[in-house]
């Protein structure tokens, strides 16, 4: 296969859709959807959220220092769409989108109720690139649907049918894994195991 | 729906999953695969990969300043995860993996021809963290397959099957996108240009 050379492009991909609420006040409540974003270290978990800087939420997370990131779902992928293009300058969009802002337990901005898991996020650092502004976070507390949880309380991510970001394009993702972290290692036993607890797991 | 508080953790899903190749001279070469990756910057194109301290990689990547990021499909799925769990301190994982390093435009490090996407890259900025190091870094140029290219020579993503990475699984994406960034505000007129340009695509 010939490969074909392109200028340089933002074209990692896919990348994860997020809605990020932020505010301290409800008058300044607002939500921006955001594909640059990951997490940059695991012990502690921190993460990052690269926003334009001409984005009224720029403003608002620059002053408080705290956001919330909200994961999307199929179902919400209008929404997120909608809130990536247009300004909380001219609009309530919580009020527009009939969103709800539920409080925290550590940030003063509001987490989207209707999103299925919600990340509450202090910046550590902010740096500075040409068109955007890199949030870097540390992550102080994780909230998800209790309906995400199996009987034994494990959060099973798959239930809540999250959507991706793909070269513009929004995507859910398949019903069924291609193979869990270490599949291609894992030994039968172990291969076995977790097969009879996936089974359990779609009856219960 | 109520919900359920848990700890701090790496919960924003779903994240690329990508393999990523170094090494300045073939006995160098290495590839691991990251997930802790994304865009930084849109203009100039910026990306960051956050790497574990103790990965072979770490070693390689700060010696020489230079990466690649390799976009990963549903067929190199298991590929991708023997290449996070392994060592390449230990083995060869080109050869062991019957992966193929060919050169790329500006860095010394190799890229792999199986990947239908190669992004080169150049450490801009070094950012340590308590389990991982963030190395922020310059896109310099894309590679991608020509089998991607529709006539008029844009790239058709979807056409590659890339796979993401949601809470310790491996996904591939739906085949049909929910939209295109934008759809909630666009016109009946562009809505339906597009369309029709999707059914050429597709039969073309």
């Amino acid at each position: 296969m010939s490969k074909v050379t392109f200028k340089p492009g933002t074209m990692v991909n896919p990348v994860p859709v997020v809605m990020v609420s932020c505010g301290d006040t409800e008058a300044e409540y607002n939500i921006v959807t955001i594909a640059w974003t990951g997490i940059v270290n695991s012990e502690p978990p921190m993460t990052y959220i690269s926003v334009r800087k001409s984005r009224h939420s720029h403003g608002i997370i620059e002053k408080n220092g705290e956001f919330v990131i909200n994961l999307c779902t199929e179902k919400l992928a209008w929404t997120a769409d909608y809130c990536g293009v247009k300004s909380g300058r001219n609009i309530n969009k919580f009020q527009e989108q009939k969103l709800t802002p539920v409080p925290g337990q550590y940030v003063k901005c509001p987490m989207i109720k209707e999103c299925p898991v919600n990340i509450e996020c202090r910046v550590m650092e902010v740096h500075q690139y040409s068109s955007h502004d890199m949030f870097v976070a540390e992550i102080l507390a994780v909230h998800a649907d209790e309906s995400l949880l199996d009987e034994k309380g494990k959060l099973q991510m798959e239930k809540a049918a999250l959507i991706c970001y793909n070269h513009g394009d929004y995507y859910g993702l398949q019903k069924k894994p291609i193979g869990k972290f270490g599949f291609s290692v894992m030994k039968p036993k172990t291969k076995k195991r977790l097969a009879a607890e996936t089974r359990k797991n779609k009856k219960g």
